[in-house]
């Protein structure tokens, strides 16, 4: 049998919207367990998640150098940590982490600043561990599918591309537990919302056209009376071939709740898909035909077919699409290729939005290089 | 700490569906993880499921009595069976694990026919263990909130239900593996389409208005040249109140996937749920308001509120619909009260739906009384 | 220049919604005009109808036969009657306008009563002048597509036959002016949501697949306390080649607006239309593709795409549909071929089917046959 | 009886999608009717067109000054004209008829150069005459709904609007009739896209929000290869009172139809219409909860509900809402007020934003001032 891999966390406690998450993500495929745990830096709290979690007592840690010390001692210790902490925490827990020759999964964005992140990619490669982030969306069955159609040419030329990131939680001032700290600089980095959902909308964007946006004019603004970062974004794109594209990304649209769209344009055919509904695809042709994938569906690809559970019909969800790329870390882990895992590069090209786009914003720059 | 439950599948072995279904289902919040199975009655297919599963190899058995005889003489052994087989090893299975004082969940329909069910009512009634029936769509959040909103009151008076179950992938004589069993009388039962998934039907149209059908009038068909069993299936429904209803069950209609659709009317109000977008309810008022709910928002009542893993727009879907009968099943193994999960029963209901629809349309009998 | 026809309508006074509709509808294509009416047989209504239509003053009369008798003296006398009133007065007016050789287009259904439309059919027949009957939905250009594909054999054997009508307005015992005479015997007739969108349906249903229904299997009932005549109905179809159908048809649905909807399904795809977003059709096929048509596209065929007045994205609606068919009927009047426009023989099916369906409910026949 | 408005039209023959448009909507409610018109500056295409509109061929005129002068010596002459004719022929259109004592109707954009609009306003003011000009979508019931629940203050503080107009029908080069001149600068003026569209789109963000937009941010392109004027156009906009906005307007986005769309969001609610399913229009409360609205349906105001034909779930569309503007129009003309109907403020304000986006695009001058 081949044994599942063992997962420490780091965050994810009391309260956490996003520990859950990955735990139960991780675990979907029978390839992963949860077996440790430094959930808080305050004890109790630690050990009140592993409780939660229904961990074995003795591994729920008060920090997460005691988790690494622990853990290496056990015959049984952890093969990796997910970092399910706010982005101030990520590179220390990974620097750590990477430090001990553990791989790393870490949440989105990669870190609280540019900075950080140059820091970051150095420990990477130099660690030469595997180490993934959290990009869900891009786990979605019908996102690989239409990454894999635009690939074999299906749209022709890319002309155009719209991508939008609709929330509504944050239109007022009094938001709750989840978003304390993202609005909070000191604990979510330089970006609002461009750095909690606009980074996802972005790499949504190239991961799909497989194109790399060299150009961007963004407006950014905190909109809700107080507020310090920024809570709507505007992003105009200038892809490497000249295409244009739009990124919209707000948290102060009432009524929306997780609107997450793409739409994408070449000579030949267009193709949208929307987070909401995510287990189908459009196509429209140029010739006026329109065609409609169903995840589940026989009219996949392999990738993207053997990345669903439930026949056509039975909607698989945010979990599974979270699941598919700790389906793909854990490939990684027992050697094997997961070319889609967003990694280290990708975490690198949304730390260079967010600051980009935060920098130009404030200096009213107009349009500016997005650097490599 | 609170320990997980071990759970011991029976089927579920190379090629089934359902199989995996219900170990993700039943693992997804952690209270139960699968340890065992007997997953086929051939020894090495059995152990290539167990290493599917990445079970302990020794614990995936050739037989279910091997199964419990093992397992009961660990101290680590199972705590509970689910059935995953086709519906003619249902009642052999239940049999011999209540016998063993196993508690027992178990896939639908309850049996292959209603002489078994009915010994099976006796010996789960006998047995005094708990007992649970994979009615999966009601483990929805949207149909536990629709059914908490009729209980109130909220539609007024039971006027009318309609109740599809669209499917088109049995259009096709030539249906491979998953259809095989589906459309044999050896191993379906009576029932083909009326047991597959009208019984789906029927149970969801009892759950969420918490009325009882108490006469029927029903037409079922054979469509594709050369079928034996039912594939095409119109039940005209009589409540105890009055009310009327229609049930229309059918794996003919190309192009349909899951489409399980209710529509629930009383004198105040109006609700349209369905499967394919199980995270939006609506509720139409006599005044001309509409309503929309959204699974995870802040609208829903508390049952309803706590079966949700994420916020609002991050959809869920069928795997955590069916999780979230397990997690009833988890509270009543632990001792707790869980309502709504669905029991011998709801099973026997569905038994004398499938034997009173299947006779009577035989018999070209008209309406006729469905006994409790 | 190809003079407008001149049209004379017979009720459609104060308070009438079709009457409006009519005008609106002959009009649209600038082939016919509006120039008279016995709009009511108060002369005072009629004055004021006639007012409201802004017709010659002296052209709005207090009865049929005054104008029919002024109207023949003009030279620029009316060329047709459209019978715009309630159901029992539809055969004593066509009678009185075939009698005096004018042409008639009445609205749905046929008459009060299968003696009437008997009667009608007669008349007619001896007559042999144009005659139309306003099933308005078999005007909408997917509709007609959605009949041409049919035909095309895009479906293949014909097999099952879901035709929906779902309203609420009815769901309430205090009904406004509209729904008085609907729900009174003396002027409805003996249907009540049977005739006034059952009707509808049925000839949406046989006008699509081009299949005769030959036997059906009624259930309808008066479910609003007080009301006599029918405001909910299911009936069960068979068609000639043995394909199944539903047809269920409510006013107690509340919520529902104006959902005529329709499904088909051969053994190589299926169909899907629905009224309330009239301009789109969706094909599925049996390998898995689906195919949305769009009213204004490429891809129709030529009688639906002449059928369309805008591109593709301008929404066309109920009143060109209605407006199509008095495009047909002008067609008709100049001699020319519009086979597409509904007749007196649908109008007896209509008719026959209502009949059938109230007698054979009332009497709990079960299956009967559907005279031709 | 009150007779019907006679109407002159500009343009519009073979050929021509608007005309036909125009006539269909002047004539829908029976206010006013086509008598003549100078279809084309050839005679016998202006002969040819007459016919097809069948009015007098005597009332066919070669020329608008013909028309004018033959008209006036009429005792039954025009009341009015509509400009139906490429951009380019509006201004000089519109000179020799309010010349001559007309009132006119006109097409949008007013001009084809913000020059001509200069021109155009003095002499509108200086004739004192009724002056429309069809922004048609803001003709549409729930548009008139939504600008109403603005103004009743139900979504709080003006925040954030997106509005969209998504077109595929130019991603082709070779793009036949009605794309010829709408590609010409000579005719269709300095906006491509932007003139055709995009100027629809700013007019209904302004009409529904009753805010004025005074500062935008350009970005315009000619996207497919040869072409001179702008097919594709993201502009930002920043509203007087600080809120701000993003238009989005393409004609090379394949498999687009006409997708007109607004959302618009302040600190209370927001809102979201689409022009291809004009009929509904949704409130998000920020409390939670969703309301759908229906045309036709009881809960819309007195303005909107008296621009109904038809009841809930009859659809209304394009046609429709273009003939609302004709309604109003025809009330001007009787001296009514009809304040809703754009005019020429309105086509300043449009002329403006095409004139200021063409040339801060062109300049890359980044935000710039929008004059009133």
């Amino acid at each position: 049998m081949m044994r599942r891999l063992r997962m420490g966390m780091i965050g994810g406690g009391p309260g956490s919207f996003i520990g859950p998450v990955h735990r139960i993500a991780a675990e979907l495929d029978r390839e992963i367990e949860l077996v440790a745990g430094a959930f808080s830096s305050d004890a109790a709290n630690s050990r009140a998640a592993g409780e939660c979690y229904r961990i074995d007592p003795a591994r729920a840690y008060a920090s997460l150098e005691a988790m690494l010390a622990a853990e290496a001692a056990r015959e049984d210790g952890i093969d990796f940590v997910t970092i399910a902490s706010p982005n101030h925490h990520h590179l220390p827990a990974a620097r750590a982490a990477l430090a001990a020759g553990i791989p790393v999964m870490t949440d989105k964005p990669l870190t609280a600043t540019l900075e950080e992140a140059h820091e970051m990619s150095c420990l990477v490669k130099a660690a030469g561990k595997p180490f993934g982030v959290t990009y869900t969306y891009s786990g979605y069955p019908l996102v690989r599918e239409a990454r894999a159609r635009v690939a074999a040419g299906a749209l022709g030329t890319l002309r155009k591309v719209v991508v939008e990131y609709r929330q509504g939680w944050l239109a007022r001032a009094a938001e709750g537990k989840q978003a304390e700290w993202r609005v909070d600089p000191a604990r979510a980095g330089l970006g609002g919302c461009i750095g909690d959902i606009g980074v996802h909308a972005f790499h949504l964007a190239e991961f799909i056209t497989g194109a790399r946006v060299n150009e961007i004019m963004p407006d950014l603004a905190a909109v809700v009376p107080g507020r310090v970062l920024d809570d709507d974004c505007t992003v105009l794109l200038r892809f490497a071939n000249g295409a244009r594209g739009a990124l919209l990304a707000s948290q102060i649209e009432v009524g929306e709740l997780n609107g997450l769209r793409i739409r994408i344009y070449g000579d030949k055919a267009g193709l949208v898909w929307a987070q909401e509904t995510p287990n189908t695809l459009e196509l429209h042709y140029n010739d006026g035909r329109s065609e409609i994938l169903h995840a589940g569906g026989g009219q996949l690809g392999p990738d993207s077919a053997s990345r669903t559970r439930t026949p056509g019909g039975h909607p698989e969800g945010y979990l599974e699409a979270f699941a598919n790329l700790y389906r793909d870390f854990s490939a990684q882990l027992r050697g094997e290729a997961a070319p889609l895992l967003p990694g280290i590069a990708d975490g690198m090209r949304g730390m260079a939005f967010i600051d980009t786009a935060v920098k130009a914003s404030r200096a009213g720059a107009g349009w500016v290089k997005l650097e490599d």
